[in-house]
């Protein structure tokens, strides 16, 4: 299973294909059976996943960006915006998943190992924010296992779960991640509840928590000066669209995941936007605050009906 | 009529041009007499057509995309943004236009069966959502040729409609629909309501049901990683727009064609646009729910004044 | 003064540029002396403005591009935007001033006519929406010549003022205005009230009635299917700035000047738009609505300070 | 300490990077310990800083764009965007930091000295608006030299702080302005409150005093016809996000700086939201506006703890 496997011979134009390049294209690595459960824990009507993406100056130095400007800007995350996340953790008790490039945690060790002491999850999320479709089979491996190893030489126990880079699931991710023996991904988004990811049609054991660009705080809020990114969005257009994601998940007894940036939502002019969605999420009640971990453990063992692999 | 026509001869700087060439560019495919009825069927005001575009995963595939991410967010459509469409449509007893490309129908037969054991319109939207405009003559023939036959074969009757992907309708388009005996398009935006197309000057006895991006869920919430393409507007503002269009149909005795997308509009967070949008459809009254079809058909038969070759 | 100038020879990065360079660029073509007029006639408080852009198909044309669907949307302009803003203007007695790309209105020669001939004003907005900074000054020059002949052809007298199309307007457009004898310049925007050229430090004779994009509705509501436009704005929110705008004006006893494209604002979401912005003007009163060749006379016989050379 | 380092040696992928690659990138200019004062002036809660970016013509400039068109937009912010900000100050009795590129200051002289005489502060802002990330080491610091004296010329004092144009700053600009002797940078985003820069982890006894994209007028107002940025926000949102930032200032005891350009915020529409905002600023009260130059002076004296270099 573990060779490695081209994924780039030329094959065309696709009006041109036959019917094998692009079902084999759509089968490579696709959404099987759902893994909704029945219940959640404490018999909560949803699940709530915070996904903090602890990306700092990974981003930046992922672009081979040496200008002091944009390091700056990832640098807010770690100085003021994780410690305004922070408080609002403490204050509603909340355990999150912080995802982290090996790079960053490296930067930033102090706030890793903190962060593991209070009972948060770390997760991997590359190792210094690379594009896994950009890259050869070996490397994507190499460097996945290297920032696993960090995680776990940081946190004290070895991660269980993995967010691709920018969202960049390529076609060998998840051999890759059967073969370090993961849990769960949390890349993909073909459904708003957990799922189990099928390989080739196969079964392959590892749980998905689907992400979103539309839960991400960073869609709404990037800039770069030299693109047209600009954060033109109002903070409370960006708390609308989060609330009424939760609402929908809190009706159809769902998941509700989140991804957060902290050098993103930590503004001091957007760390409101967090502040008023938990005291909205507490206020509706009946919720199940839990790390990625926890929910595709409850998920893989509880979730989903005949035909998942998992049970 | 059915040779192709070499399209893209050097012809200079648009400031060069004769006047013979850009007159020509212009009446190759042009808007002709009006198809407005005087009356719509039961006395209605309006028309109302909802047109679905069930892309799903040929988005990805026209772009050669096979990173699993983007083909999840198309997995998404089929998954749970249909089935929420399909909610309203059912609650609501509104028969809709389903515009499939071909590889898209071809991966989901069973929902594609299902929609036509419903009642709903199956309708043509290319092969893997290519783009007419780079196609020769010879490949935009075949593929919408196979692209019939696959939902004739999946819904059991002959598609009479098209409507080209990304609206991307090429200078041979029109020669096509005749040649296949196609009654309707829906591509071109020369009016709100129903009109017959010309073909250099001539009637082409093909109907257009113009669409509108102003009238189409996507250009709102589209997300490009690497492109600047955000989700930046607000739920709110969308459905402004669409009520919007939607009055203005209503008080001019119009056509009021929405565009939606199940991986765009199914979404928990908006989802509630249709559901908010055809409640106040409703509450307004004197509508009629059509499919592309069915009006197309009533205006061939009832629209216009004299001067339409189709009456 | 009708020499040709070369206008692109190398000059070396600009931070290595001496500063006879920058200051004659920036000379080249300046703002001069303010032609506000103390009092408008009638006493009014400020004066209105409306520009309306009829590109319709020209738009498509500069870029070379024959697909129907872009060319649709152009011809939308004259088949149902442009008659919706002319109820508008009837009903509030406003006569407008009609840029027209030669090409559109060759296309259009009724329309033309129709409009002349209810006291509008004809003027120049290029051959073919070309971009001028792209051109040498004998092509420029040439393609207006021939504009103004087209207008005046058509609309029964000669046009006294331009607007370069994408308001390109390039270092030989102002000298091309002086030899052809044109009245006044509706392209720069370096205040918000009249003010005289000055083209290399020299007094032109030429007013200037500015515009600007954030009183122009494309900027807010294009759409390009492969680029990053998107009409996201809310109509409401664009009625907010043009109110602001009008006010501004009003306030200061100012012009507001106002662009449209029927193509653009005519649609049925956004027509109301004007018609609410037009009600919000009259409410407010003591309003002089004119053509851009009437406010460009009474500034030049009533207009600014000792200074200006049109006095 | 002066010698030029060569910055852009080849080194590969940055997911080959050794550790010592990317902790040298990100050690090169970072921030170091808070300089957040204990205590304001005249027992203030917070302190509001006003950065004027007057680049005028400078930004067409830099770009070697010479069309009279966009030059225009920058002169608009001499005519009419800088007296209706200065109308604000002067009816607030503000005195703000006026950044200047050295070219737009002697394109515009008189305004310059004036501002000087009323007592506002005049800081360097490069030469022609030029990008530091693109220059060599000596380019840089000669550009910065000259500024300085410029400025030093036409406003009788020589100025003491720097932002670089578009926030670039590069590998070489902290050791320029340590080598002219400058005391504060205004150009990274590491915090929202004043700290010192370290330059490769050694103390560099420069003051940052961070701005914003969030606290800037043009990210969400900017226009570029051939490209894809737009001024589609609503000035209420832009006040809405302006507000929220001093209220967390103000919450915080901390410092609100925010960056205004006079051809961007100048506007009829625009203006409202610097009238309102300092409306609110002063209700809220115990607010201490100052220049940049004296926040940095008393950062340096009274801000931060134990390992400073500066006190």
């Amino acid at each position: 299973m573990s060779e490695s496997r081209p994924d780039q011979e030329p094959r065309g134009e696709p009006w041109q294909w036959q019917e094998k390049t692009w079902r084999e294209i759509v089968d490579r690595t696709r959404a099987g059976p759902s893994l909704l459960p029945s219940i959640w824990p404490n018999g909560a009507r949803c699940a709530v996943a915070l996904a903090i993406e602890a990306d700092h100056e990974a981003g930046a130095l992922r672009d081979d960006d040496d200008g002091p400007t944009r390091l700056s800007q990832g640098q807010y995350g770690a100085r003021r915006g994780l410690p305004r996340m922070r408080a609002l953790l403490e204050r509603d008790n909340i355990r999150a998943t912080f995802f982290y490039p090996a790079v960053a945690a490296l930067l930033h060790q102090d706030e890793v190992r903190s962060l593991a002491a209070d009972g948060h999850e770390l997760a991997v999320h590359s190792w210094i924010h690379e594009r896994n479709t950009q890259l050869p089979y070996e490397a994507e491996r190499d460097l996945t296992h290297r920032a696993m190893e960090t995680l776990d030489h940081l946190g004290g126990r070895p991660p269980v779960g993995l967010r691709a880079a920018s969202w960049d699931f390529s076609v060998n991710t998840l051999i890759i991640m059967q073969e370090l023996g993961l849990l769960y991904d949390s890349s993909l988004m073909a459904d708003d509840d957990p799922y189990e990811l099928l390989s080739d049609e196969e079964p392959s054991g590892i749980v998905e928590l689907p992400p979103e660009w539309i839960r991400d705080d960073a869609v709404y809020f990037n800039m770069q000066r030299f693109t047209a990114l600009r954060p033109v969005s109002a903070p409370s257009v960006v708390e609308e669209i989060f609330r009424a994601e939760f609402d929908g998940a809190w009706a159809e007894n769902g998941l509700f995941l989140l991804t957060l940036h902290p050098h993103v939502i930590g503004h001091r002019s957007r760390i409101g936007i967090l502040d008023r969605l938990l005291r909205h999420i507490k206020a509706k009640g009946q919720v199940w605050f839990a790390t990625h971990a926890e929910i595709a453990a409850w998920c893989r063992e509880h979730g989903g009906q005949a035909g998942s692999s998992l049970k």
